[in-house]
């Protein structure tokens, strides 16, 4: 079992962005972050339902398939999955529609006490207030032996790397200066001691490091 | 004629490191940032005076080599010839020793006055007070046609890159975080429009990224 962790950040460091709106979360800039892959055939068929076969094979498409794989629970913070957005809605479902690509137990870290989702397709959230070292252990709980992903956003990312509880983590850098968001390094000094530092370049200019605990 | 720059940065962005003191100005953070080019063929011929033939010949040294090749004219901080260490003496000389590897004109940013220094290998420093738009201005009429390079440290660099200087950006970003310094991508949101960016692993896993106005 491992955690894993999976991040598009760009060059400055920034794995959110600033110029969304409650209306229209998706700014440009995210376009441009994410652009790489979300060009991917597993993003189009795993997260768009399109199962046309299109999508690019390359680098990229290598980090996004493994990006679901063998990944039995997921933990994210209340704003990946949207409740910043519409804190007062109780009847507000997430960004994820009708068919959230988890198709795993979710945990949604919240003080907020919501009632827990279900989707047909597998995909669970509870809405749990809890440390990283507590998610974690009632997601391997539920994971059935499978990878335990942590989804975001960076600062719930951040929580969970400064706890140690990390043993994979991937981030994709597209070559943007965004200047501005929440900055995933942030009081991260010496992460690096204990982890196998890779780096790889896609087709598409991104820059895949990836950190394996041994 | 191009204006460069190289740069060293942590993989959270960090152009300087923050463990050095006046007395041993190199601490290990710079070390292990600046490992993998300390290692290169060049720098040891070019910068150590070694000429044993020793060093790495890959990705590392493709870029270490070029770091030299036809620049006609330098300019640099106060803090890079090392004014900030020991600013009230007029004797000192600065980090670079008796053969610094620049062999060119230098000119040095600084508020304060200082005679020139000449090497006997043509390197010269001069201090002087100036706009980026202006230091530039002498460094290109001294050049003799050969590019000009910004080289260091990242307050200089950001502030000719703001004003749409540059014309060849290259950073080796080292797997390290480092957490505290100089960070080199502040305030530059937007850098990548008008460049073509480019990405490169190097044997060291060292991440050479390329910024070419065309």
């Amino acid at each position: 079992m491992r955690v894993r962790v999976d991040l598009n950040i760009s060059l400055d460091g920034f794995a959110t962005t600033t110029d969304g709106t409650p209306e229209n979360p998706i700014g440009e800039d995210w376009m441009r972050l994410v652009a790489a892959y979300t060009a991917t055939r597993t993003f189009r068929e795993r997260v768009l339902g399109d199962t046309s076969g299109g999508g690019t094979t390359g680098v990229d498409e290598k980090y996004a398939s493994a990006y679901f794989d063998e990944v039995g629970a997921e933990i994210m913070g209340a704003g990946m999955f949207g409740l910043h957005t519409f804190p007062d809605d109780p009847s507000w479902r997430g960004w994820w529609g009708d068919e959230p690509p988890f198709r795993c137990p979710v945990f949604v870290l919240t003080h907020q006490s919501r009632p827990d989702l279900e989707f047909d397709n597998g995909t669970t959230f509870q809405f749990i207030e809890a440390t990283p070292q507590e998610a974690l252990e009632r997601a391997v709980a539920v994971a059935d032996g499978g990878d335990v992903r942590v989804g975001g956003g960076p600062t719930v990312v951040r929580d969970f790397l400064r706890a140690g509880l990390v043993d994979d983590l991937h981030v994709g850098i597209a070559p943007l200066i965004l200047g501005d968001g929440i900055r995933l390094w942030d009081d991260l000094r010496g992460l690096e001691q204990g982890y196998e530092v890779t780096a790889e370049t896609a087709e598409s200019g991104i820059v895949h490091v990836a950190f394996a605990r041994s």
